[in-house]
C-alpha cells in the first residue's frame, strides 16, 4: 500500500464493494472503470484513482475483473479477518440490526447480545444469545472480543463505553446518538448519525426546490 | 453562493452543526476554527474552506459566532423549511425510527405511517396515526408530502418506491438495504447503508492490527 490512505477513499470502497457483488451475482465477470462510474456516479478517472491507493487493480483498456476485484476490496477492508462482536443493548434498534443486518457478510461473527431485560435474558434472537448486562465485565474476561456494537439508551452511552474500553474492546460501532471520542489513539470509534444523512437529503431538497424557484423565474421573465 | 458545492462539504455541515448545537447548549458564544477543528478531527483550514463554499462567516482572528454560525448552517441545511415526511413500513426499523429519532429536530414534521398490519392500522405511535398502507395513494393525492422515510422490506423497496414516485413523492431517505436509483433527476435519494459504516470500521481495524504487528517486528528487529 502506497502511504496513509485518506478517509474519503476508504469511505467510498464499500460502495464498490457493493456494487461489485451486486453486479457478480448478475453474472458479470468483467467491469470497465466507466461502467463502475456510471453505476455509483463517479467519474471513471475517481475510481481508477481510489484503487490506485492499493496497488494496480485493472489493465489499462482491458477492465477490471469483477470477482478478483471484489475479492481485493474485501481484502482492504478486512472483511476476511473474522472479527467478533457483541451487541450491547436490546431496545428497538438493537433488535433490529441483530434482525435485519447481516453481519456474517460484512465479515463480523455476532457473538453475544447483553442488556438488563429479564425477559430477553436466557432467550436468543435469531440464534444469538442475549445475556445479563451485569456479566458483561466477567464475559470479556473470558471471551477476545473485536468490536462492540453500541445500542444502550442515549445517556448510558458514556458509561457503557467506557466499561468497555477498561474491559478490552477497542473498537465501537456507536448507534447511541451520543458521541463517543476515543480517549486515546488505538481505541476506534464509527459514530453512526442518522441525522447526518437527513440533513444532507434536506439540503439537495432544499437546493432543488431553489433552482426550480429560479428556473420557473427565467421562464416568467423570458 | 458561489456557484456547485461538493458533496463532500455537504456532507461535513451536518457535523458542524451537531458539534455547534452541543457547545451552544453548554453555554459556547465564540468559538475559533481551530477549537472547532480540535472537536471535530478535521484541520482549522479545511473548516474555514468548507465555510467560505457558503460565504464569509466569521471575522478573521475573531472566530465565528456559535449561535449565529448555527442558525446559518441550518439554513443551508434547510432545517427551517418545514419538510412533510411519511414513513411507509412499520418494523422493527421504522419503529426505532419513530421512537428513537427526533424528526423536529431535524425541522422534518412526521404526518403519517403506513403499513399493512391491521394491528397497527388505527393506533398511533409517539402521536403518529398510522394508516392502512393500501390507503397510501389517496393519502398522496389529498396531501403535500416533500419525503418517505422508506422502511419498507427489502423486496418491497423498488415498488413501493415507484408508486411513491408515481404519486408524487420525490425524495426518499431510503433505510431498505434496496439501493434506488433516481429515474429523473428531480428525485433525490438518500440511501442509507449501515455496512458502509461498519465496513470503514473495519478496515481501520485492520490498519491497526497490522501497524501493531509491523511495531512488533521492529522492536523485535531493533
Amino acid at each position: 500500500m502506497k502511504g496513509k490512505v485518506s478517509d474519503n477513499v476508504i469511505r467510498r470502497m464499500p460502495k464498490y464493494l457493493r456494487e461489485l457483488k451486486r453486479q457478480e451475482d448478475s453474472g458479470l465477470t468483467r467491469i470497465s472503470s466507466t461502467e463502475l462510474g456510471r453505476l455509483l456516479g463517479f467519474s471513471p478517472s475517481q475510481i481508477r484513482q481510489d484503487f490506485s491507493s492499493f496497488g494496480e487493480f485493472g489493465v489499462q483498456g482491458y477492465g477490471y475483473n469483477v470477482q478478483s476485484l471484489r475479492e481485493q476490496i474485501e481484502n482492504i477492508l478486512g472483511v476476511n479477518r473474522s472479527y467478533k462482536a457483541i451487541l450491547v443493548g436490546c431496545g428497538s434498534i438493537g433488535k433490529s440490526l441483530i434482525h435485519n443486518f447481516c453481519f456474517e457478510e460484512q465479515g463480523i461473527s455476532l457473538q453475544a447480545v447483553f442488556d438488563l431485560d429479564t425477559d430477553l435474558i436466557g432467550t436468543k434472537i435469531k440464534g444469538v444469545p442475549v445475556y445479563d448486562a451485569l456479566d458483561l465485565q466477567e464475559y470479556l474476561a473470558e471471551h477476545s472480543i473485536d468490536v462492540a456494537v453500541l445500542t444502550v439508551p442515549q445517556s448510558k452511552a458514556k458509561s457503557a463505553a467506557k466499561m468497555l474500553m477498561d474491559c478490552g474492546v477497542h473498537a465501537f460501532w456507536n448507534f447511541t446518538n451520543e458521541e463517543i471520542v476515543p480517549p486515546y489513539s488505538d481505541v476506534l470509534v464509527e459514530n453512526v448519525h442518522f441525522s447526518d444523512s437527513l440533513l444532507s437529503l434536506s439540503y439537495y431538497m432544499a437546493e432543488r426546490a431553489d433552482n426550480q424557484k429560479r428556473t420557473k423565474r427565467i421562464a416568467v421573465g423570458s
